[in-house]
């Protein structure tokens, strides 16, 4: 049955009360579409729904609820009942929620647990957000590399329920230091007798605890590894990062990405459930600077008034002018941040593609300004059509080359290149774009500029 | 070594011509390094530099090769080489490569295939590109369901080595139609004598050859999986798509989206390699299309030719108006598309974004009066001023529900709601933020109209 349907049925039989029918339903559900499913409903609700499912499967569900519902949930919960639902948990998310509590909360957890997990989940939570340290799991599968076949195959049995993945086995010396690594498909096909130490690769890609988050999705797609593992300092390994979790990463890198073009700040959850106040804040940092920015466009204008006063035309083709000058730069600029964002481009590649820009900005502007040409005269007459018609020329070349240089410059830097956002491209590319317009107008048409 | 040494000393190597060096260094290198390092080199040098790996691994670099120089490289090949090289591809990457060679090629190449591999190479290139068929692969592991573990695990030891992932096993009934999966994990902790169809999960996830392709990505995505099964009409299983190619697929979705938020076409490969034509012609079209949209623009501020005469400052704050409607309705449109895109937001929630949108509009545009009006009052005087901040209120407020109601609008109609870019909302919200404008100037400032 899909979604759709499974969440009707659950919904009626929730109305009538069957709960016979809930207790089936939510056997038949996957815990990703329990999660969504609960993620609206009163904590109440949300327990006694999660209480249907055996302790295992409630605590991965558990752990695909959004973190402030896992929050809220975890406030009613008593102590006990919380340590049993953590211990359950994946390390990772374990991890997560953890951090969120108070620091008596923090401390009555810890006491529920064996020494051993209690190091664990303190390391996990200790790592800075954002980091390959904040993301990755201690729930891993290691062998000596000294050990035969069979004794792996063994170890492999025994400790792999409570690993993330068993499929990809990590081989380390006896100070925990990573040597190499063994897939299970390999050694499953290998001799039983043979030893790990043959049949390891030791080129492996490996991530650092500080890696940033976007670096470490970025490895596990471009080396298609179905995870990654994470060494300290002291080159011992200290956890992995799965496939999974570099997806919604990759998911995450490129939304705030997007919204960053747009000048959105980071958002940290659901657009439907966001504080109006959330998006309100995340939106009006940047639209009122930009406010301020365009004061610059507005005393460009103000220097022309004459020339404006002469030809009111000019003033037709204004809003025209400064679009199009910000829509070539934000284009430009859109192209050269998520090429960064993929890997597509590099820094040092900025000379070459500055030069393939020109080009390119060259070609855009004469086709516009050969569209504008049609309307201009038509409009206003063979004088100030020309005028629009070079100014376009020039404000498409300035904004491609402010948008496609921008990213390069904030990257240098070192800020976040995707802070090229159209608005703030668009609002650079105005100024300089109003300046252009009205001393061309200026000169072409003959007037003092005084 | 990182990928950065490896390219230096290797580039070195082949300078000297040390064979022995360049055979070392690629074989220390990963298939993927190896093949962003020829990318860029003639066809011949990426043949010799290839020829270093034993077939198996050559073919693994080779499909990591961009399609356009895996298609050169091709050209050069004599029949029975590609052959070669093809048999030890991935199934759904040699179906890729082969779509690309005229049909004396293909023809040519199916008889030198067996019976089994030739249907299957057939198959999966016959399928519509952006399809879960188009992605898939036909390399997965399935047994029959009636079997024991034992028998099941030396079907996996036997048929393994060609699968493209053995750690999902589907199950499937003596007609190919799938019935269920297991994990290599659950079969290897399974009792040897133990059916397989006791130990099956039922409730899985698949799609349908039709399925697009960044359905897939987000149901791999979803529900977390290594793999997702993928029917025919006849619900038997004919292939799976891998979740490393479920990651390309979502990255190359993300930056198609992008791109469409300004305007820019599907580009087929590297920004840095793109020919400059077709950088231009991915930009030029809605570029020129706006140039047209923004006569109304033009039309509006003609209209009010004796207002803007009479007050010349008005002039002033045209680019800051018409930019804030843009921006705000550009923000609200990239939040809308991308949270549709990631499935946080869907088509019934338009009502209840639609209150909040509302909401928040009215706090950013009384936030950006007040900030105007500051300059206003300083640039133009208290009556200006006063036109210019109830102006601002109402444009962003416009501009956001254009900017918000346009992608959910495009989806009805069955376009693609990420066309609802940023210069189509800026075009857009410009036109009637010019007569919003001058209409209340006009009204406030008490002039006539004609």
């Amino acid at each position: 049955m899909s979604y759709a349907i499974l969440a009707a049925s659950l919904r009626s039989a929730m109305q009538r009360n069957d709960q016979e029918a809930i207790e089936r339903l939510i056997a038949e559900m996957q815990p990703a579409d329990l999660a969504e499913f609960v993620q609206h409903e009163h904590t109440d609700t949300v327990l006694s729904l999660l209480q249907h499912l055996p302790l295992d499967q409630r605590a991965v569900a558990f752990g695909y609820l959004s973190v402030a519902l896992q929050e809220e949930i975890a406030a009613t919960l008593t102590d006990s009942k919380l340590a049993e639902l953590l211990q359950h948990m994946n390390a990772d998310e374990r991890a997560d929620l953890f951090k969120l509590l108070d620091d008596d909360r923090q401390q009555a957890l810890l006491r529920t647990l064996a020494k051993e997990e209690r190091e664990d989940l303190r390391r996990l939570a200790s790592y800075e957000e954002g980091t390959a340290g904040a993301v990755m799991t201690s729930d891993y599968m290691a062998v000596p590399v000294g050990i035969p076949v069979a004794e792996a195959l063994n170890q492999v049995r025994t400790k792999g329920p409570d690993a993330e993945t068993i499929y990809q086995i990590y081989c380390v010396d006896e100070d925990e230091r990573l040597i190499g690594t063994i897939s299970l498909r390999e050694l499953i096909l290998a001799a039983p007798d043979a030893l790990v130490r043959d049949l390891i690769t030791e080129e492996i890609v490996w991530a650092n605890v500080e890696t940033p988050q976007e670096e470490v999705a970025k490895l596990i797609a471009r080396y298609d590894l179905l995870a990654l593992p994470v060494i300290n300092g002291g080159e011992r390994l200290v956890g992995i990062v799965t496939y999974d979790d570099a997806m919604d990463v990759a998911e995450e890198e490129a939304t705030e990405d997007m919204h960053k073009g747009m000048s959105i700040g980071k958002l940290g959850g659901s657009l439907r459930t966001a504080s109006l106040f959330e998006l309100y804040r995340k939106r009006v940092v940047w639209l009122v600077l930009l406010v301020f920015a365009n004061i610059f466009s507005g005393a460009g204008i103000a220097y022309f008034e004459e020339t404006i006063e002469a030809y009111i035309a000019l003033v037709f083709f204004l809003p025209l002018l400064v679009d199009s000058g910000g829509n070539a730069g934000s284009q430009a600029a859109t192209l050269m941040v998520r090429g960064m964002a993929t890997g597509d481009v590099r820094t040092r590649d900025w000379a070459k593609l500055l030069g393939r820009e020109v080009a390119v900005a060259i070609g855009l502007g004469l086709t516009m300004a050969l569209a504008v040409s049609v309307v201009g005269i038509f409009r206003a007459g063979t004088e100030i059509a020309m005028v629009v018609a070079m100014s376009m020329v020039l404000i498409v070349i300035m904004g491609s080359l402010i948008g496609m240089l921008l990213p390069f410059l904030l990257q240098r830097l070192r800020f976040d290149p995707a802070t090229a956002s159209a608005p703030l491209v668009t609002s650079i590319a105005d100024g300089v774009g109003v300046l252009i317009y009205f001393a061309i107008a200026t000169a072409v048409l003959g007037l003092p500029t005084i």
